[in-house]
Parts: C-alpha cells; sequence; structure tokens
C-alpha cells in the first residue's frame, strides 16, 4: 500500500511488534542489530537485514543507503551518526537532536522545565559537595540518577541519608549524575503519546504500572484513578510531548501524589512496555501508529476498545527458559489472555521474555482472571489492586445513612465497587453541582441519591449530568414520604430520575447493578442467580407452610394456633 | 513454549495469518507451498520452507518429516495422501478422513443428514434426466452445484427453469454434481467451531455474512439476528462439528429463513474468511484456536471482547494493485479499522488481497464507521444493514400508545434502534413471561414499560428479566394515574422497576439512553448534547422574555397587558 522502506535500529521484542504492524500494511522493514536471529529478524523474511551492531556508523550509514526512513526501537543509539546522516538528508525519525536530549535525562528534564511541564524538584550533581547540598537542600530520601545509559531501574540510586552518599557515588560512578527530591507518589502512571512529523499528537488512555524490582511487572489500563485526575496526566503527557521534534510514539511516566498532583518523571522515545496492552486493547496499537508517525500517514485512534486491560511482564528467573514460561502455561486456561513471547534463544534473570495480555468486560473480571497468572509468577503472594468505583451512591444528610447503607451492602455484595457520600442540595449546592458534572469524567456509570421532604437533590443530579440517576424518597416525620417519592418521581420532560420504592435502597442498588448487567454480561449473571435465589428462598417457605399445615388439623389451624 | 512444530500444506493468507498467531507462542512453522514469497512464508523466517505444490506426495511427505503435526489451510488438497501418512503415524488434523468428506460437497450432504443436522432438500445428480426429475421434484430456481472442487461461488449454477438445464450441465460438465432446493433465506449466517482433538468444541459468535457477486463482501458480527436463534445457530454448528474427527477450526456457513429456521449450508475443514473477524473482536483469534486445536493445547475463549465489528474483503479489480488499495487508504482514517494485507505480489480480479476489520463501542458505529470504506469500494451505492433492537418497548394496551409513542420518537430520532408491542400482563401473561425471559438473550439493554390502573406490567416484567425495567404510570380516567405510580413504583425489595413521571414516556425513553449510554460513550455524548440543546431552548425563551419585559412599562405588565 505504501511502498516507503523502514529501517529501524535494533531488533529486539520491540522491533519485532513493529514488524507485526508493519506486516499487516505491506511495509517493508529492514532491521540493524547483531544477532542474525534476533526477534525482529525472526518474522520478516522478505529483507535482507543488517548484521551489525546498531550504535556502529558504518552500519547505520548502510542502512540509511536502503530505507526511506529510519527510526529506533532503543534509545541508547549513537544520537551522533543519525544527526550527521540527517544533515545529508535521510529522514530519522524522532529526530536526532530529541533523542539527544531524551538519552540524557538531565538535558531532557531542563527542556522540561524550560517548557513548564510539572517535574519533581532537581539539580545537577557534578561532584559530591553538590550531592551532599542536595541532601540537605531536599532531604532524604534522595533520588541520585544517572543523566545516561539508565534503563529498568539501573543508574538510580535511593540514598536514605548522608552515610550513603559515597557509595552512591561508588555505585554511579560511570556516568555524570543529578538528584532529585523524592516524591512520595501514590502511583506510577503511564500515557504513551504519538506525534506525527506534522506535529499532531494523540495520546493513548492513562494506564497505571506496577514496578518489581525497579521493572515494570503490570500496567493497568484504563489506570485505576479518578478519571479527572486521568485527563489531567494526558494533557502533561501530550503537552510535554509538542515540544520535542520529529514523529514517533513516545513514553510519558508520572508520578501521581496523595492530592492528584502530577509529576513527569521521564520519557522513553520510542514504544515502551507501558504501551504494550494496546496491541489487544486499543483501537490502534502503539506499533503501528509508531509506524504510521515516521512515515508521515494518518494517525490511528488511541481509544481503548475493551473495557479493561492488564498486562504482565514474562520476565527470566535465571537461565531456564521453560520455569519462565509456567505462567504462559497458566494463562492458555484463562480467558482473554494473549501470551506474547518474543523467540528470545536464552533466558537470563530479568530479562524480558515475553508478556501476557488481559482483556475483560470489567475491570474486576480482569482482576480475577489475572489471578492465577500472577500466581504463576509468585505463589502466594497478593498484590492488592484498585478499583474505580462504578456507582456513586450521595444523599443529602446523614440521616438518610440507615436508610441508604442497605443498598450499599448489595453493592458491595456484588462486588460492584462504589462511593458514598453526602451531597446536599439546599446545604451544598455547588458541591452537588461539581459532584454532578464531573461523575462521567470520573467513571461513573449510575448515581444513586436518596432524599427526603421536598427531595430536589436526584432530580438535581439528573439535571447535571448524563449519567442514569436512581432517586431513593426518603420517608421523612410527615406525610410518609409520598412528598419525596412525588418530588422524585415527577420530573418536568426531558430530565428522567428513575425512582424507586419508598425507602427502598436495596432496589436501588440492584437496579443500578442491573444496569451495569445490562453492558457486563458477568454481572448479568450475577442478577440473575440472585434472582434463582431469592426465588428458592421463597420457595423453602413455601414448603416449610405446606409442611406445618399438612402436619396441623384445619381446625388448629383457624383457631389461630398456628405459628409459622 | 511448545517445542512442536507444525507443517501447513499451503502458504496464502490463512497459512500467514496462522503464523501471526504462531511467532507469539514461539510456534515453529514450515509451509509447503509453490511461490518462494507466498504470503506465508513471508513472515517466518526462522524456517527453511518447501517448495512445491501442496497437492505433490513427496513434498507432503518432506513436509512429515520435519514436522510433528501437519495442518491445512485450504481444502482441495490431496487427502488421500495424508491418509496414507495418517497410516504410517504422522500426526494430521483434521483427520484426512474428515477432509475427504468435506471436499466432496454431496458426501458432507449425506455425513451431516445422517447425524440429523438441518439441511436444505437435496439429491444426486448422476446425469440429465435426475436433474430433470429434481427441478420437477424441487422447483425452480433449483440450486445446482459441483460436488468437489467448488469454492467463492465457483462450481455453483442457478437454473432458474428447466430451460436452463443443458447450459448448466455445459458450465458445471468438470465434475459430478447434486441438486438442492432452493432455500429462499433471508440472511446467511456463519459460525466458526474450534474441536481440539479429544473431542471438546467451542462455537464463536455468530455472524452474517453479506455476500457479493457470490464471494463474501461483508462479515457482521455478532449478527443483527434474535439472540435466541443466534444461540440456536451455534448449537445446529457444535453439534455437526462434533460428528467429525480430528482438530482444528471449521467454518459453517448457514441459512436463516423468514421464520428463524436454520439450514446448514456447508462447512470449510479450516479456519475461514467469516473468521477474520476474530483477529480484533475475540478473546482468541480463530488462528491462534486453530493452532492450540491442533496442538492438543488448551482451547482459548472464543468470546468476542468488542461490542460490534465488521469486516470487509478487499478484492482485486483487475491487476492494478493501487487501486484495489482505495478503500485500505481510507481506512487509515477510520477509527477503529485495522487493515491486514497479505503481500500478494500480482493482482487480480476477484482476488483476495486484504480485509479491513472495523470494530467499534456499538453496532450503529461500526456501521457509520464502515461507510466511508464502503463507499471507496463502491461509491454511491448503499447497501441497508440491519440492527437488533437494544431497547424494548411494551404495553399493556393499544389505548396507552399515544403516552408511549411519544418516547419510541425520541429513541428514533437518537438513532437508539427499539422494539415496540403489546404485551398484558392481565391478558397475555405467557407472552409477557416469554417476553421477559428472552429480552436479554434477544440482545435488549432496557426495557420500557408502560401500564395503567393496576399497572403490574413493568413489576412483573422485571420480576422475570435481569435487565433494567422502566416504568411508565399511564393516567386511567380515575385517580389521575396515582393508581398506576404507586403500582409501578413500590416494588418489593428484590425486584426493581425504575419508575419514571406519570404519563412521561419522554423521561422513560431519556432513561434508556442514559443507560446505553453509560456504556456507549458516544450514545453519552448524544445526551450531553440533548441537554445542551435543551438549556439553549430555555435560554432562548429567557432572552426573549427579557425583551418583552424590557419593551414595556411596569405598569402594563401589571396591568395583564403582557402577553408573552
Amino acid at each position: 500500500m505504501n511502498s516507503q522502506r523502514v529501517g529501524i535500529l535494533g531488533g529486539g521484542q520491540l522491533g519485532r511488534m513493529m514488524i507485526e504492524a508493519a506486516s499487516r500494511l505491506n511495509l517493508q522493514v529492514v532491521i540493524l542489530d547483531k544477532p542474525v536471529d534476533s526477534p525482529a529478524k525472526q518474522i520478516e523474511a522478505t529483507q535482507k537485514h543488517i548484521e551489525g551492531e546498531f550504535k556502529d556508523p558504518a552500519k547505520i550509514e548502510e542502512l540509511a543507503s536502503q530505507v526511506d526512513v529510519i527510526t529506533i526501537e532503543i534509545e541508547h543509539v549513537n544520537a551522533e551518526i543519525l544527526a550527521s546522516l540527517e544533515k545529508k538528508g535521510s529522514i530519522i525519525h524522532p529526530s536526532p537532536s530529541t533523542i539527544l536530549t531524551i538519552q540524557d535525562k538531565y538535558a531532557q528534564k531542563l527542556h522540561l522545565a524550560s517548557h513548564g511541564i510539572p517535574l519533581a524538584e532537581y539539580v545537577d550533581i557534578p561532584d559530591r559537595a553538590a550531592l551532599v547540598a542536595a541532601g540537605q537542600k531536599f532531604g532524604y530520601p534522595l533520588m541520585i540518577k544517572s543523566k545516561t545509559m539508565a534503563y529498568d531501574g539501573k543508574g538510580n540510586y535511593v540514598a536514605k541519608s548522608e552515610d550513603d552518599i559515597d557509595a552512591a557515588m561508588k555505585a554511579l560512578s560511570a556516568t555524570p549524575l543529578y538528584a532529585e527530591k523524592w516524591a512520595p507518589f501514590v502511583k506510577e502512571l503511564a500515557v504513551m503519546v504519538v506525534r506525527r512529523a506534522n506535529g499532531e499528537v494523540r495520546a493513548y488512555p492513562v494506564v497505571e504500572t506496577v514496578h518489581k524490582n525497579s521493572i515494570c511487572h503490570l500496567v493497568i489500563a484504563p489506570a485505576q484513578v479518578d478519571g479527572v485526575v486521568a485527563e489531567r496526566a494526558q494533557k502533561v503527557a501530550e503537552n510535554a510531548i509538542k515540544t520535542f521534534s520529529g514523529a514517533g510514539v513516545f513514553g510519558v511516566e508520572m508520578f501521581m501524589m496523595e492530592d492528584g498532583e502530577l509529576l513527569l518523571n521521564e520519557i522513553a522515545p520510542r514504544p515502551h512496555n507501558s504501551g504494550h496492552y494496546t496491541i489487544e486493547a486499543c483501537e490502534t496499537s502503539q506499533y503501528e501508529n509508531h509506524l504510521r508517525a515516521v512515515l508521515d500517514m494518518p494517525l490511528g485512534s488511541t481509544h481503548m476498545k475493551v473495557p479493561a486491560s492488564i498486562m504482565v511482564n514474562i520476565l527470566g528467573e535465571n537461565s531456564d527458559m521453560e520455569a519462565c514460561y509456567k505462567p504462559c502455561q497458566e494463562a492458555l486456561s484463562v480467558d482473554g489472555a494473549t501470551i506474547h513471547l518474543y523467540g528470545k534463544k536464552e533466558c537470563r534473570a530479568g530479562r524480558k521474555m515475553g508478556h501476557i495480555t488481559v482483556v475483560g468486560e470489567s475491570m474486576m473480571q480482569v482482576q480475577s482472571r489475572l489471578k492465577p497468572i500472577l500466581n504463576a509468577i509468585e505463589p502466594g503472594v497478593e498484590r492488592p489492586l484498585t478499583l474505580q468505583p462504578l456507582v456513586g451512591i450521595i444523599m443529602g444528610s446523614d440521616s438518610d445513612l440507615p436508610v441508604m447503607k442497605v443498598g450499599a451492602k448489595i453493592l458491595k455484595d456484588f462486588g460492584i465497587p462504589f462511593e458514598l457520600s453526602i451531597v446536599s442540595a439546599h446545604r451544598t449546592p455547588q458541591r452537588m453541582t461539581d459532584y454532578a458534572h464531573s461523575a462521567a469524567t470520573r467513571g461513573i456509570k449510575a448515581i444513586i441519591a436518596g432524599a427526603g421532604g421536598a427531595a430536589h437533590l436526584p432530580g438535581m443530579v439528573a439535571a447535571m449530568t448524563p449519567l442514569p440517576v436512581i432517586g431513593v424518597p426518603v420517608k421523612g416525620s410527615s406525610l410518609d414520604g409520598v412528598d419525596s417519592l412525588y418530588s422524585i418521581v415527577q420530573m418536568p420532560r426531558g430530565v428522567p430520575v428513575a425512582t424507586v420504592a419508598i425507602n427502598n435502597s436495596t432496589n436501588a442498588a440492584l437496579l443500578a447493578i442491573r444496569i451495569i448487567g445490562a453492558f457486563v454480561p458477568g454481572v448479568l449473571d450475577q442478577m440473575d442467580a440472585y434472582m434463582k435465589k431469592m426465588e428458592a428462598e421463597v420457595m423453602g417457605k413455601v414448603e416449610r407452610l405446606d409442611n406445618v399445615v399438612s402436619s396441623l388439623y384445619i381446625d388448629e389451624m383457624f383457631n389461630g394456633e398456628l405459628l409459622y
């Protein structure tokens, strides 16, 4: 379709997954990498690949002479050679100047800071004295980082006190250093951003990354964080990538603080481990979008096509290849799991041998599907994963709580994540407005609002959200709840409130579950089971009553002696 | 992971997509096919493939000597050779006897009929007289088919009257024939079924196929048919495949009659064009499941992971390669579209050059996304595609229609497919029970039930479906609708009805749309826009009133002269 040829520096798993995408578009890809059977070369048989170091100037020139555009799958390349080739007319994406800036993590910080991107405080460390001063300025723990050649936690040192400074300088003696103020984050987030040569950028959803021994372990998509924070994270990532030149996919890693503040941690100028999930879970994978970007083709949609996904890395434990494939054997029996092995010929501790992406109809389902796979990696270890609420329960006053908590219990029993709070139409009108306006963005699927008397809360919330709002009329001291019922149900045309019986928050919760169940088959099955159980319970009572009746004389029944 | 080696007879696009799946599992695949650069060979560089006809006994033996299991990507193979290899101990899937039966479409019919699978009536045609007799027995049009070597409509002849018989016999003179009674189907359906060597079968969702010039044009997944019929189609397909021996994926094509009756048309003993969509739309693709089946690995989930998908084939129009890629150029700008090109070196009319799969959050969205792609294939031609209803509107009596049709209009305006019918709790209790029990299976997401007076319909339906039920109290001649309201809203704990205001079917429809919108972002956006429009309309009235007020003297206002 597109007759342009792409050269890639590096033939590892990222190059391999780029080739998967390239083949589907009939694109020609030539790999420069040392092994003849590197992962990427294995699945592209139409080209004569180049054998050599991807830092070797002569080999890079050889590659450049054969292709229309050069790109990278690793940032530790010889950016100076690339810059000189670019001067001679080669097209290279991302641009060598971008690679050069990002390769040096301190230069990266300076660049991002100059464009107003939020970062943890940082300082150059030319010598020991500077490090001591940094410790005094930022306090401990103090993060000390190599400026260059760092990956998977290598090149980072956490000094717990001034006593660690000499050890840190020794451990990181190979490269120049800088120090960062410790960021006490609550979650690590990442956003893949694709940038077309013409400057157009598109962000993928915000994901949550979970690291183990400083190596990416899990990638949870979408991140289970407030959707308003997620939108902000996408914006920060897009703004950061807009400041660089050239095209391609960039991985942007961030820290999320307790209060929702975001600090950009670092950027990778290429497809990234935290974007593997896009192959199964997004409308266009990061690999295909990388190729589209560097070839100046229209960018593909970055939206998720499935409700939820978690990726888990398959790392070597030692040289035993079979051992590290145990979680894959497990994954064969897990619905929604897709195994990606990279065809690596040797295994060693910490080496990325493959990954597994699990998708599902809900994050609840994906977390539960993931369990046997995680158990095969770390038997018996449970890592608690969070869930964003799907249902919001609000009420005008804590006096409504005895009525409303019954519904909350039902949601809990069904395993539906929910939030519960007091939002009063009359006493906290601004809070109500904010709540209603943000609910859909935050990821809420249905709102249950309980109110008594004038009972404006459900209707007012319904007026400010496009989500379904369920109203629970709470019985007050007069009028027996009829006041609340009329106030909630008799909404004007245009703004519906799904009204349930007076004081019946049970039914409100069950209705919210039915709404979720309409689109999440597993939840519909739960509702089916609930209804069958209810039927069985009543049938049990029928039987008990029948037994009582048959053991009694009719006379005794009518004498009021039946004590059922 | 699995060190077994798979040999495939045939190296076309089906083999290519098998290799895509194999590489991710580190499986070794050897292709036997004539061209050195056949589509499948292009993306597997770790093996020395075999150059030769996949019918050549010597070449098949050479392949058998190199691999652990042999499978096929085309059924027109030399099944006798495979049978003799199997006798000598080679493992071949599906089994040569299965291939032999399926290759001969008449033998296939006999086999299926002997197992009670529903088929159109058919008869052997050894000679002209038999054909004349068949025409007299089955009537015209009469379908005349080659028993062997038929594909993409080749080998079929539709005789319109006895006058066509000689032409038919001439056109199909190369192979033995049989005739089939014409099946006046309303839709063509297909189901991919995977069968593991141990006999376990799993059916993929039922899809709808749309043919153009007897070649597959579109595959719509899931089929837009009643879900109860779809369940039956899966069952028929599973039962058919259970009757064969050996492992692999099978494509089962069916006719759906006006009354929902299903007739099996034919079976392909391999991955199939109507299963391409599974790569993007299902939890495990047909290609991966084919490999798992023939290697006796656990089967993967066959469920869809996206709500809706349509595949369109990219066919050559003539020898112009670029012309046939026009729809792909278009697809680059279509969200949710994934392009698969097969790397074929030459183009010709009707040749399958690639396909595009479009996925989306709803079938409405997928149909609309598909439009520019179809327009690039056939400019100006609109093929009407159907949509299954997502909302059911029911009412106890046609006297409720004036109230209920207002809501129906809203659904129509939002483009939400719905059904509308009379279901009475008291007069048609069995119909109500059937309706409620089948609603979820049929694909309904929410039920709107209107009722007056005793108004039992919403609550009774809610008692027999796990779906959300919205109740509209219809005002009767007495009690002003309060009777209906209380009857609908005051449901016992356990069975919720989402009650809206008296006679307010508008709000019932808007609530159903909000329920869909909670899980279909495009519909939520529509609801947002609707609310903004409503606000703007009222703001317009505000402005008009303000203008009137400012142009009047206060005195005139109080004199009742304000005629706004």
